[in-house]
């Protein structure tokens, strides 16, 4: 997979309960898979506190290092959601209230608060992203798009940018499960990956009901080169199986 | 949570598959949770792929900021398991055949052929974390601890470090689910969290059944400290509640 012409990406997990034990992410997994399809490359994505500092360095680096960077959290009405505050330090601008966001926070129908309010700032010069589930928008400046943290409605925004974000070529996945142990076939695969430095293939253990085996991963741009590659890692696991059948028992 | 003497960590959790959106990580929230219980304070976590550089750096990186970095992943015996070889060129040793490693693969009763030999190279000067469920050791290098990736061998091996890590004091935790809106209650929650620098609150919402609600969650060292700021939030909760089912109908 080298040489193609891909965005980038880093995704940004903040708060505090990914990093405690109390909660499982379930946003990473999503913003993944949608970025596969747009042939955007996520080279890392990273956990971070509700604290103004990590925010403002890991912005600032992730910014100028990716095509885009992608938040998640932080973007409600309590005092832990610091998000918008941090984004708009991280770029040196105010954070103002956005007539727009405050319309579509009174539209929603709740008591528009102090609390809520504070939903309808954003850093000056941010564009609004939709959040079609509770009307409080995220927002995007520069190549910064900040996403709300509550799964059905991050995931919601990211599908309202899809049509804004530039694309590379769809990146194709194939794979296969075998029921040998990885240090049975390790070499034999590594062959084929270096014959095949056009996709990337990668090996994922796995025991299931005391049974022990492996996902074998193909991924790629062409696809025509990753079902190619996966029928020869399928010949090669079917003949390593037939030749553990039929060789002497093994202690 | 201020001025407590706490040990600090980072997590490097390493796999292309899980910034592919092929595979949901099953590692981080147990980590946090087990860090919690040892007052070790987990300050960020990081999803970075099967890369050299990209592991040299993030290791050099977290190693020199926190107390711990803990790592999973990348440590079998297949081509895309580099995690090793990475983290002795982060540390500018040589990787060399531990023998009580291969010890331990041959007593595992494996065909030890030169596949699974990979898994018995560790940084020189490393010590072998065990891996009481399939003998593969991870192991420790300095402040940095390579454990497996495959979670119920994650989670093990992590388990049997417990004694030789720095404890800080625990980490308590107490909640409490409102049937709230954030925008209702965000004012007087962040009154009791200034009034209470010596606990984190955090509130996370939620929606369930259609209906909306939110977490609250205080944790800090000192448990009368937290059970007392949860008792004041449950109060000052239940006034709430009841002054809008006794206010005006609102529209």
């Amino acid at each position: 997979m080298t040489g193609q012409d891909h965005p980038t990406a880093c995704v940004l997990l903040i708060g505090n309960e990914l990093l405690s034990g109390k909660t499982q992410d379930a946003n990473l997994k999503f913003l993944a898979n949608e970025m596969s399809k747009l042939g955007i490359r996520l080279e890392e994505a990273r956990v971070i506190r509700d604290d103004i500092d990590a925010i403002v360095a890991n912005v600032n680096e992730c910014r100028a290092r990716y095509t885009y960077v992608f938040t998640t959290g932080g973007i409600g009405p309590t005092h832990d959601d610091i998000t918008a505050e941090a984004v708009a330090k991280a770029f040196d601008v105010e954070l103002v209230v956005d007539p727009e966001a405050v319309v579509r926070l009174k539209h929603y129908g709740k008591e528009l608060n102090e609390a809520r309010l504070k939903m309808a700032r954003v850093p000056e010069g941010a564009t609004l992203i939709d959040n079609p589930i509770s009307a409080a928008p995220g927002f995007r400046i520069e190549n910064v798009f900040v996403l709300a943290g509550v799964p059905p409605i991050a995931h919601a925004m990211f599908a309202s940018l899809e049509p804004v974000l530039r694309r590379g070529a769809t990146i194709h996945s194939r794979s296969t499960e075998v029921p040998l142990r990885e240090g049975d076939f390790a070499l034999e695969l590594e062959k084929i990956a270096r014959a095949h430095p056009e996709v990337e293939i990668g090996s994922y253990p796995f025991a299931r009901d005391g049974r022990y085996g492996a996902s074998l991963v193909v991924r790629g741009t062409d696809l025509a080169a990753v079902e190619s590659v996966l029928a020869e890692i399928k010949q090669t696991m079917a003949k390593l199986i037939a030749s553990r059948e039929a060789g002497p028992p093994r202690p």
